[in-house]
């Protein structure tokens, strides 16, 4: 379309702690899901995720955290229902709040960087 | 230490056109590897990444970069030479730029969710 550049690349944060990802896009929209949809099989499904990899993210997560970031209530066919704690809430808030951040402070370096690449979109 | 807070969260950026990471903290390093070193497969050892994954990391670079980022020469039991084109030392310096661009700006939200991490590190 005009004036968008089609070839414009993404920035993806991940926050590490020693080799573990404490949190990165994944984890943030999974977080970002349970908070819209109340379940984690939900937010799970919107992301064509396995109920079984959106437990244990969502099990790593609160681990990985002083606090809980989601709170859950298992049973049922649909899973049970799942919050965010405050902490969670915060957690997912500062997360986006940084990648904000980040793409409006390194606009430039991700500009150059992107006017470099081919433009793999253009044949489709 | 004194000073140093264990559990300082490392933020990890990863530039992806469409599904593909362009370049990420592996390639950023490989890429540094074959500066240090002048061969592929030497970079690759230094981050006990074999050979052939070494490869096919600089295969997709200079597949993804309008220019060639690595220039080599197959050849001989050490696996021949390579080197950085000027593209190449552009786009690695580009992404130390980005690198620290983002650490500086994001200061407060990295240390607040670091803040927020259980200190596993403690107990070693």
């Amino acid at each position: 379309m005009a004036g968008e550049n089609p070839k414009r690349a993404q920035i993806h944060l991940r926050l590490r702690l020693d080799r573990e990802v404490a949190i990165g896009p994944g984890k943030a929209d999974l977080l970002e899901g349970i908070r819209d949809t109340g379940s984690i099989a939900a937010a799970g499904r919107r992301m064509n995720m396995s109920y079984k990899r959106a437990w244990m993210l969502v099990t790593a997560l609160n681990e990985m955290f002083v606090e809980p970031l989601v709170e859950s209530s298992r049973g049922g066919s649909r899973g049970g229902g799942a919050t965010l704690t405050p902490a969670g809430e915060h957690v997912l808030a500062l997360y986006r709040q940084l990648e904000t951040t980040v793409r409006e402070a390194g606009a430039g370096e991700i500009e150059t960087l992107s006017g470099m690449l081919k433009d793999i979109s253009g044949g489709k």
